[in-house]
C-alpha cells in the first residue's frame, strides 16, 4: 500500500531534510535482524528533522492524514523494530545528535537522540565518568535505539541496563506535543513515571527527541580474563554461583563448546573447544580479592583454565574470542546462517537449564546452534543455524527456536531481555504477559496514539480486528 | 457526599471482612501526612480483601456502581495520598501480608502488599540479605504503599529508590482483571514496562496484590558516624563532592543547625549547635581505605569533627539525632507543628542552594524551618513551623513552603522525591512537568481507569471541568 507523502514538501523543511529517492527509501527498509530474515519494506518518504520542531510538525501533519510514521537511527536493531512495516515515513534521526547539555558535577549529559553510544563514552571519559549500559553494538548504535529497545550489555550484570540511566526525555506525541518527563533530581515520585513507559516502547507511544542520561565514575581497579571450564554445566554452575556471591564482575560472558569450535575456525586460534567464561573485574579497592574469590567458586566448578590480566592488550587478546563471535558464527559455513536473532533472559538459578534445553532443542533436530551471551544476567543469544533455501530446514530450525523461547518463558524468564519485540517477536508477547497486560498496554497505545501513527505492527500480535491497534481499520 | 455502598453485603465477602461502623471507617479517614494537616475524609465503607480474587471482584463492583476505592494500608504516607478524598471504599490491604514464595538463590521474594518492609528485611537477612531501599518509616510502613509512593531512604544514595528494586507486579485494574507485569529475569524489553508506571501511580491505575522483589548481598563491611561541620555550606559542599567522588555511603544524611538544636533539647544531648552530616559506609573491602578518602573531602570543607565506629552500640548512639529529629521538631515548642511534611529533590550541585534558599525563605518570614533529609540524593525535608491557630503565621508559612518546592522546580528538581503527589502537592505537579506530560499522564489515567474509581482526587489537579479524571462528571 502507499501511502501519499506529498504533504512533506509543503512542510517548513529543507530540500535536503525530505527525500523520496528509492535508493534513501531502500536503505532504511530493513534492520540488521529483518535483514537477516529477508525481510524489507520500502517507507514512501524519508524524512531528516533536525530539530524537536521539525519532529513535531512532521508528526501532527502524519497523523492528521493518516501517515504511518517509523523512527529509524542506525538500524542495528534485531527484532524489525526499525522496519516501516506499514510503509509511510521513515522518520531519520542521525542529525539529532548534539551533546546539548553536560554537567560532569552532577554525572548527567543531554544529548540528541541520533548520537552513537560510545561517543558520549568518549565524551564524558576525560573526567573520568562513563556511560556504563552500552550494548555490544555501542560504536554504531544511537542513544535514541537503545532507549527504544531499553538496551543492555556486557556490563549490564553490573551497572544495569538503558533504563535505569535515564533520567528523563523530550519526547513527541504522535499528535505533536512535545513532552518532557522526568526531573534532573536523582529520583522523584512526582505523577506517572512517563520515562520508563517510553524507554523500550520501540517508538510506538512517542519520538524521543532528547535524553538525560546519568554517568557513573569509572572504577579505579580494572582486570581481565577467561576461564575455561570441562562442561557446560560447569561453566553455567559457576556463573551463577559468582553473581550469587556478587563477586565484582563487570562483565561475565558465555561461549558455549561451539562458539569456540566456530572462532577458532574464523580466527585461526587454538583456544581449547570448551565452554568459556569472558571476565571483567570492577573496583575501587581488592580487585585481587575479589579475582582470588571468584577463581575460589571456579575451582568448585572444576575450571580448568583461568588467565586474568591487568594489562590492556592481553586483557583485550583474552577477549577476542568473545569480540568476534558473531563474525565467527556467520562465517563458519557458507550456506548457514542465523534463523533468527536475539535473546531470551531467564533468573539466574534457571541459566544452566535454559542453555542446555536450547542446546538440546537444536541437536535433536540435527542443528547447530552455537549459544552465547551476558551469562551473569541470565542471557542467551541461540543462535539456530539453518540453510534458507532448504525449507524442512528452516522448518526444523523455526520449532527448535520457538520451543526455546517458550522455555524462557517456562522458566519464568523474558523472550527478549534486550532486544525489543519489534516484528519479530510479537506472537510471544501474550504467552509471555497473559491477555489481561497485553490488553492494558494497548489500551496505553490507543491513549497516547489513538491514530496508531508511530511504528504500526510492531510489538502488539495481529488481532481479529486487524493489524493495527486502532479501532477504525481492519 | 454518601455513597451507597451496601453492594458489598451481596459479594462473596466473610462478615469481618466488610465494616460500615464509624470507628473504623475514621480509622481510614486520614494518613500522617494529612491527619497534621487536619484533613480527613471518611470512606463509606472499609473492605479487608484477603486474596486477589476479593479485591477483583469488589473492584469490579464498585466500579460498575460508580463508587470510588482508595487503597489503604499503613497510613504512613505524608501527602495524603491514602485519604478517601470521594468518600466510597477505603481497601484496605494489611491482611494480604504472605511471603508467597522466596527464592534465595535468585535474590528474589514475592509478598503481598500488606506486609511491612522491615519484615522483608528481617526474613532475608538470614540469608545474607537485603532489601535495600526501605524508608525511615520501614517498621510500620507496608511494600503495598512504598510501591505506591515510589518510596526510598536513608540507603537509596547507593542502592536506588524501591522502583529499581520491584522485578514484576500482580495488579487488579478497576474493571477487576487481573494483570501480572515484569518478569523474574532481571532484564527485559518484552512490551511497555507496565510495572515502572504502577510504580509511583499512588493506586490510581491499579490495585497491587503482589509484588516480586529483588534483593541484595549485605555489605562484608559496616561503619557509622557522624561529623560536624562550623557552616552549612560547608557540609552540604563536603556532601556534594563525597557524592561526586563516589565514596562508599550507603548513607549519607544531614541535620541543619537548627535540627541539631531541637534534638538537643528534646534528647538532653550536648551536641555542638552545628551542621552535622550522619554517614555510613557498606564495602565488601577497603572500607578504611573509603573513610579515609572521606576524610580528606570533608577536611578540605573545614570539617570540625569526624567520629567513626565499627561498633553497633557505638554507631546507634553517633546516629541518635538523625533518628530522633522528627520526634525532636514535633516537641520544640507546644504550638509550632509542621505546616506540610514532604520533601523536595534536587540535583546534587544545586543542594547547597536549595538548603540554603529553604532555610532563607523561612527566616525572613521570622519562621523556624529545621532543614534534613537524605543528603546524598539531593533530597530535602523542610519544615516549617507554625502555629495552627494563628492565621496570619499560617499565610507566612504557606507561602515559605510554596516558594521552597517552587525553588526546586527552578532548579532542575522534583517537587516529591520519595513521598508522591497525593494531595498535598497536587498543585505543582503542572509546574514541574509542564501542560503536555500532564496531559499524557491523564490519557493513561483515562485509558486504564476510565471511571475514575480508583483514588479519585490524587496526582491531578483539579481542572475546569471538575475535579476527577474523566469526562462525565464536573
Amino acid at each position: 500500500m502507499t501511502r501519499d507523502c506529498s504533504f512533506l514538501e509543503e512542510l517548513p523543511l529543507e530540500d535536503d531534510q525530505v527525500s523520496f529517492a528509492e535508493s534513501r527509501r531502500e536503505d532504511r527498509a530493513a534492520d540488521w535482524g529483518s535483514e537477516q530474515r529477508g525481510r524489507e519494506v520500502l517507507p514512501d518518504a524519508v524524512v531528516w528533522p533536525e530539530s524537536t520542531e521539525d519532529v513535531s510538525t512532521v508528526l501532527a501533519a502524519a497523523t492528521e492524514r493518516d501517515v504511518p510514521v517509523t523512527p529509524y537511527a542506525a538500524g542495528t536493531s534485531l527484532e524489525g523494530n526499525a522496519v516501516p512495516a506499514h510503509g509511510g515515513i521513515s522518520l531519520d534521526l542521525t542529525r539529532m545528535d548534539d551533546i546539548v547539555d553536560y554537567r560532569p558535577d552532577d554525572f548527567q549529559i543531554d544529548v540528541g537522540p541520533g548520537i552513537i553510544g560510545s561517543e558520549v563514552d568518549e565524551r564524558v571519559a576525560r573526567d573520568g565518568l562513563m556511560f556504563p549500559p552500552l550494548p555490544s553494538s555501542g560504536d554504531i548504535s544511537t542513544i535514541g535505539g537503545m532507549i527504544a529497545t531499553d538496551a543492555s550489555g556486557m556490563q549490564t550484570v553490573r551497572y544495569g541496563e538503558v533504563a535505569d540511566w535515564v533520567l528523563g526525555l523530550e519526547a513527541v506525541l504522535a499528535d505533536g506535543t512535545v513532552i518532557e518527563t522526568g526531573s534532573r533530581a536523582k529520583k522523584t515520585s512526582s505523577g506517572y513515571n512517563l520515562t520508563d513507559l517510553l524507554v523500550g516502547s520501540e517508538g510506538t507511544l512517542a519520538v524521543v527527541t532528547e535524553a538525560t542520561l546519568e554517568l557513573a565514575g569509572r572504577p579505579h581497579q580494572i582486570r581481565g580474563g577467561r576461564a575455561v571450564f570441562e562442561t557446560l554445566e560447569d561453566a553455567t554452575g559457576a556463573i551463577a554461583e559468582a553473581v550469587r556471591t556478587e563477586v565484582a564482575v563487570a562483565r561475565i560472558e558465555l561461549l558455549d563448546e561451539l562458539s569456540v569450535r566456530m572462532t577458532n575456525d574464523y580466527l585461526e586460534t587454538g583456544l581449547p573447544d570448551a565452554p568459556t567464561v569472558f571476565l571483567e573485574f570492577h573496583a575501587n579497592h581488592g580487585i585481587e580479592e575479589e579475582i582470588d574469590l571468584c577463581l575460589t567458586i571456579f575451582e568448585d566448578h572444576d575450571v580448568l583454565e583461568f588467565e586474568i590480566s591487568a594489562d590492556d592488550d592481553e586483557m583485550s587478546e583474552l577477549w577476542e574470542a568473545r569480540r568476534e563471535i558473531a563474525f565467527a558464527v556467520e562465517n563458519y559455513e557458507p550456506e548457514l546462517h542465523t534463523l533468527h536473532p536475539g535473546d531470551v533472559t531467564v533468573p539466574i538459578s534457571a541459566y544452566p537449564e535454559m542453555v542446555r534445553e536450547a542446546k538440546r532443542l537444536a541437536e535433536e533436530r540435527d542443528l547447530l546452534a552455537p549459544c552465547y551471551g551476558h551469562a551473569g544476567d541470565g542471557n542467551l543469544h541461540h543462535n539456530v543455524l539453518v540453510d534458507p533455501d532448504d525449507p524442512e530446514m528452516v522448518e526444523r530450525g523455526e520449532e527448535a527456536y520457538r520451543k526455546t523461547v517458550e522455555k524462557a518463558i517456562e522458566l519464568g524468564g523474558t523472550v527478549t531481555g534486550e532486544h525489543g519485540i519489534g516484528e519479530g517477536k510479537r506472537q510471544f508477547l501474550e504467552d509471555e504477559h497473559g491477555a489481561g497486560a497485553v490488553d492494558a498496554m494497548r489500551r496505553l497505545k490507543r491513549a497516547l496514539d489513538p491514530t496508531d501513527t508511530l511504528n504500526p505492527g510492531k510489538i502488539f500480535p495481529e488481532t481479529a480486528e486487524g493489524e493495527r491497534v486502532r479501532d477504525d481499520e481492519t
